[in-house]
């Protein structure tokens, strides 16, 4: 289950306070803290297999929503805008230092560049 | 209730699919069509309080949902740094503008400016 660790940590970020504690804690244990199932089983004492019914349980629960409501592709469709207006905005610091050496400008530059480094968190 | 429009949109945007297809047909017919209840129960052949019942539950849900997974108070979040993106790339243009008239400075605030201006969609 491990190899699709990037999609269960967003399914997580988006939707996890929507499962019950007991789901949330062995997903969070898997998935974020790296414990095995064996290890998270003799942890709280029931069968390997059980835990691994909760977080299989999780993900479906946490799939089903992403599958009607689309948050999740809708936020990563976003990423590639701030990738184009991140670039864009090193490119007019760049253009600013070699010609133009313009206090505001980098600024400016700058500026954008944090705040689509913000959007991005 | 209609004078919590706005709200009742960004729910519905975020969450209408996770509605039965009865709640999804009220709430968008009263917040989107601007029906009102007594036209929604005589087009529905119920009551007035029956579709009055469906739409505060639809709202219920969506609210529960949002309350603990605060996705719409995230998203509102990065509405203030595309603002600041957007402001900030109006003023590259204007400097470049009065001053360098350099046609590349233009293509990039201007390409920062549509790119924000699709976030904000």
């Amino acid at each position: 289950m491990k190899n699709q660790t990037y999609r269960m940590t967003m399914l997580y970020d988006f939707y996890g306070e929507l499962l019950t504690d007991r789901q949330k804690e062995f997903f969070d244990l898997y998935y974020n803290e790296d414990l095995s199932l064996s290890e998270i089983a003799e942890n709280a004492e029931i069968s390997r297999q059980g835990v691994r019914d909760v977080i299989v349980r999780a993900e479906a629960v946490m799939q089903e929503i992403e599958d009607k409501t689309g948050l999740i592709r809708r936020f990563e469709q976003m990423r590639s805008h701030l990738t184009s207006i991140q670039s864009a905005a090193a490119e007019i610091k760049t253009i600013n230092y070699r010609q133009y050496e313009d206090n505001r400008l980098t600024e400016l530059a700058e500026l954008i560049h944090r705040e689509a480094a913000a959007l991005e968190e």
